[in-house]
């Protein structure tokens, strides 16, 4: 057995059966040993930053990671965007990068570059495996770095000689590492009790696993019984929402809004949540969202026990209380003018039931939270990290991990083009995705942030000038989401009412995917 | 005056004027700046990778750097893999990477990552300027490491408050740091001249700046009067070729190519070049491709002044020598059936007096060398760091940088996805660009080098087993080109013969650009 063959086998024995692939000429041993394997399932993108954002999504679903097979140093370069946001996520990632033989590495030929410089930065776990003896114990150790928990990318480096090697020794026997026993939370759950029996006002801020149905109930009754104000992180990695289950506000992205959800705390425990910072610095504006007076109570780290812990709290504040749930509320199907607001409409009122949504609608989400809370139940998954480009991959990986489930994938204009290729595989694995473009023929958020740190142009009166003006708007020429999509294998179609919008939901509803919907905005008033 | 206005107005001042730019929000004041900077041109692109790659063939072509301006770490990431051509050519590139404010770095917000170590893997010099008092200093300092020599890419990463502060002197009196006198090449000629003289076969090996038309003329010369064998590096920088110019052969990709050029040699000179390794290891042969017995002799390094040493050798060794030149000499417009060999000829028929080509083409480029070497006089760009994905933006830069010369991309379909929003810009900037897509429907180098390492599926009597053939084909579902373009504004038309192909080029030829043609290939027998 080659190291390639030690490889896939390991990562099966090991639940790993997806791998996200973008090859090449050192990963060839790899692509081959593919079918000696029947079991793991090679997925092919046309750009790394698909491979990697595809890994993210369905380990979010799966609760497992997936394999990414990238190509040296300029692989993993495109693909460190979404492995950035899988990291902010705390997604388990394992993360192959063929390297060149290790005999070869001393030439400094073209593609030569500092792989674990890269890796460095958005993995948890790196290793270059030296010998093919060592390639079964080096992935079982890869995937256990991975899974953790925390969740992780774990980053295996494989020489294309350890690759190409025969005498990798059988792993069919092997098993994984035990995971990490989970740490006694009975001291910060006494804490957190007493500050939220205190009678002052607190918050509860959740995130990381305490977004799904388990850690947001027990949340939900601590809420109940103490009159916390429940929220969750601005950008939960994966929330489960919709008719039957608690509902959970999300903290503000804009500073002036989260300060005020926040304002008059003087206890904020936090439940797998960090500390809330704003995003950006902006001038003269604190970077710390704690109010003054308030003090920080760690129930969890942002990747710690959260549950467990919201779970023991529950069961000391609230032992007869109940968590409220969503009723089902849709909205009615809009009609007139299609806006971020009618669309919003028209996805909550024909939002499937076991939905998955992939948002990155950025400036066009404000008005989905409401418009889905009573949908049916749903997962919802965002944008962790802040590295545009990640729903279209993050989509694939998804419907992948779910084959069953329908993904509807919310998606704004400008960060569609980053990863626009992730479409080809929407439509090559006939996978069941809707995407929606948000087209508003504009980087509408940096419209926005322009003006709030303060960047106008000198001798402009009104916001900025011409020079930058021209760089936030991406509507000329205009981006043809329908011309696009088809040009990948992926039937598209218009909608500019939101009698269209609705129309084509509905259409794409009744068949399986993949559609698209380019929604072209009419900007608010 | 703001630390972002110091940066434009020393960049400017330094001879820097054209920005390829993706901001965020925390490069919102530089692109306020803009407008304050008239001479200052900002050209956006729609993911980072083209903006880097367009910095690399701008800079080929200008002689000069552009700047880029990217989106902190994730940002840098989706540049990497271009910023590694750059490298790899030598070209000089002002890589301006914006950060969080330096107080707001301790929070470790979404989009906080390890901008340093990316940077460190693709540039020759890195620096984070801590006040706004530094900006035009360390601007200055940017600029003098990109130029060189030797070229590079110099990353200055701009914190948003150093952006966003005022105060920054006045650097309109300021000056670019001076060059670095050249080396004395008296000694190194000397010895070149001497294994030349030996009457032992010799090879010339040149790159770098020497692919040039003083470097050429004067190789040319040298092989002309010594005999030995003139060849350029495998993937130049920039060559200038057609009639009125000597003619180079490239080493071969292939080893066993570059091993049959190389063979028999007891002497290679290197001018610019770096003695010749294969591009990948490969089972059981060696990945250093000089001779056994051939003595190494450096004339000029790789990023060495190779033309004042190739000028002095060519004294010294062929006074009276002219060098030969390739006479006009087009091939006859093809007819039948379109391959990557009647495509050659249909290129070598029409390519335009002065046109730029940027090579792309992959497996399908083996027949351009000898179908435009008696074309009019052009430049050929080559993908020099193996890093796919370099062509449409390579392309974007070099029109910018030479508006009054037509650019011919020549691009394999495989890698034109890499970086496919280029041709957005493309269309918005009116560039004079024809994309030639040569699309076979495959990552047909792949299928080769599958073979060439050895990785045959155990089993499978001929070739890989399908699940690895799978991952080769990028045929379904099918790429539609036209239709790509045509969605990002580009113009395009698709040619399935011969026939239709000349057409279409001579059409191109007629009107200034964007063109796009999608040239499907017939495979060759």
């Amino acid at each position: 057995m080659n190291g390639a063959q030690a490889l896939i086998n390991t990562l099966v024995d090991g639940g790993v059966d997806v791998c996200f692939a973008n090859p090449g000429t050192s990963e060839m041993h790899f692509v081959a040993a593919l079918d000696t394997v029947p079991a793991m399932r090679g997925v092919l993108a046309l750009f790394e930053g698909v491979a990697t954002g595809a890994a993210d999504g369905y380990a979010r679903m799966a609760g497992k990671p997936a394999a990414v097979l990238l190509h040296l140093g300029p692989g993993l370069g495109n693909g460190l965007a979404n492995l950035h946001n899988a990291r902010r996520a705390g997604t388990p990632v394992v993360n192959v990068v063929g390297d060149h033989a290790l005999y070869h590495k001393q030439y400094d030929a073209p593609l030569e570059s500092d792989i674990d410089a890269l890796a460095g930065a958005v993995s948890g776990w790196v290793r270059r495996t030296q010998r093919v003896e060592d390639v079964a114990a080096d992935t079982r150790a890869a995937i256990a770095a991975a899974s953790g928990p925390p969740g992780q990318v774990a980053t295996l480096i494989l020489p294309a000689d350890v690759s190409w090697t025969s005498g990798a020794p059988n792993v069919a026997n092997s098993h994984a590492e035990q995971g990490v026993a989970r740490a006694d939370v009975s001291e910060a759950v006494a804490a957190a009790a007493k500050a939220l029996r205190s009678g002052d006002p607190g918050v509860l801020l959740i995130g990381g696993e305490a977004t799904r149905e388990p850690g947001l109930s027990a949340a939900a009754r601590i809420a109940e019984a103490t009159g916390a104000k429940l929220l969750c992180e601005t950008f939960p990695t994966r929330l489960e929402r919709g008719a039957g289950v608690p509902v959970v506000g999300r903290l503000g992205y804009l500073a002036e809004m989260a300060t005020y959800q926040l304002g008059g705390a003087k206890h904020l425990v936090l439940a797998g949540a960090k500390s809330p910072v704003t995003f950006f610095a902006y001038p003269g504006k604190p970077s710390d969202l704690v109010p003054d007076g308030c003090q920080v109570h760690t129930l969890a780290g942002q990747s710690g026990p959260a549950t467990d812990a919201l779970i023991a709290l529950a069961d000391e504040v609230a032992p007869g209380t109940t968590a409220p749930l969503a009723p089902l509320n849709r909205p009615a199907a809009p009609t007139g003018a299609l806006t971020a607001e009618t669309a919003a409409a028209a996805i909550g009122a024909l939002l499937p039931e076991h939905a998955i949504v992939v948002d990155e609608s950025v400036t066009s989400s404000f008005f989905l939270p409401a418009a889905t809370e009573g949908a049916p139940r749903h997962d919802w998954l965002t944008l962790t990290g802040g590295a545009i480009g990640y729903g279209l991959p993050a989509a694939t990986g998804a419907a992948v991990a779910a084959p069953d489930r329908p993904v509807w994938c919310l998606q704004a204009d400008g960060s569609a083009m980053y990863t626009i290729s992730a479409l080809w595989t929407h439509a090559r694995e006939s996978l069941d995705i809707t995407t929606v473009i948000y087209n508003n023929s504009a980087y509408a958020i940096l419209r926005m942030e322009l003006e709030r740190v303060g960047a106008e142009t000198p001798g402009a009166s009104n916001g900025p000038g011409p020079k930058a003006s021209k760089l936030l708007d991406i509507g000329s020429p205009n981006l043809d989401f329908v011309a696009i999509a088809t040009g990948m294998g992926v039937s598209a179609t218009r909608a500019t009412t939101a009698e269209e919008l609705t129309a084509a939901l509905a259409r794409a509803r009744s068949e399986p995917g993949p559609h698209l919907i380019d929604a072209v905005l009419t900007p608010m008033g």
